[in-house]
């Protein structure tokens, strides 16, 4: 395999593996051992573990952006219509394994937050980054008269984010969909014109 | 110490040790150390680690269970305004350490629920309770004309505790209280007839 090949592998399978254990109960050991990567090869690619978990953070943003670019500049669907199909397909795919995964931005935010100060900066600038997705979404929403011309759109924005971690975090405990549908109906119902 | 006196500064020193590091990477011996309790005792008073994240879960859920009692039960304030008082209590507690500790509910949600179905299951009790405690506030604020008589209260509830964790996840990697305080003025703020 190709050096990068092999550090995409990891990065790929250290994903998975942090959804599934979150970061701390991840040796790299079985991230090796998962990706088929020789025991003791891991630091001709990663400089440490902290290293490693920024890279993971910053590929699965990079998967998340590419979502969001998909969904939000579908120019066929309204601005809200936009920001419904993205939830809906995030839904989708968390669905697919019970909502047991979460959001790894979110499960690392709880987890690591306080514990590394380079991934807590990652992480904050990855939330401003999707803060920032939807405020612009919204503002358009508001140039086409979907929400109200008085609502502050970057407030809404920094509240439907925190709100939908906190969903997928409820859906966690509850193995169902149940709060990331409340979700929808609470904020993109009830803003509505 | 008496027996029982050992097991309440276990339950203490792992509430602390849980919220600051998570746990999975809150060793036994640590807490038994931090606890200033032998080496080894520990399976006198727990039969596993997973029995005393349970009863960690328990004390915290008895302590929130008991703040809610005394803010709830406020009758010289309006339901919302009691409700109001409970949330601005709770912003206070996480900001006197920079929103670094977050709830142990949600942490432990995140990263327990797909680890330990006993534990999964004990934190959505909690999360069940809490909903149940904001309802009937809810409903009370709806009788006394606070809220619109159409709104289902169950679901604004449960829209409010999820969007709570996700104010206080977002919190630690903030560093802030903005998001909590964004959590109040969006919800409060928005229900106000």
């Amino acid at each position: 395999m190709a050096r990068g090949d092999t550090k995409n592998r990891l990065l790929e399978v250290g994903t998975r593996i942090f959804l599934e254990r979150g970061y701390n109960h991840s040796g790299i050991e079985s991230i090796l051992q998962a990706a088929d990567v020789p025991k003791g090869s891991f630091y001709n690619y990663f400089s440490s573990k902290e290293d490693f978990g920024l890279q993971v953070i910053n590929r699965f943003a990079s998967c998340f952006e590419a979502e969001l670019d998909r969904f939000l500049g579908e120019e066929t669907l309204s601005p809200l219509g936009r920001l419904k199909g993205y939830f809906e397909s995030v839904i989708a795919l968390l669905e697919s394994n019970r909502c047991r995964n979460g959001c790894l931005v979110g499960n690392l935010s709880l987890e690591m937050a306080d514990q590394s100060e380079l991934l807590r900066t990652r992480l904050e600038e990855v939330f401003e980054g999707w803060v920032k997705r939807y405020a612009d979404c919204l503002e358009a929403a508001q140039l086409a008269g979907e929400i109200p011309a008085e609502m502050n759109v970057r407030s809404l924005a920094e509240f439907w984010l925190n709100s939908w971690q906190g969903a997928v975090l409820r859906a966690k405990t509850a193995r169902t969909t149940q709060p990331l549908r409340l979700f929808l109906d609470m904020t993109l119902g009830a803003v509505s014109v």
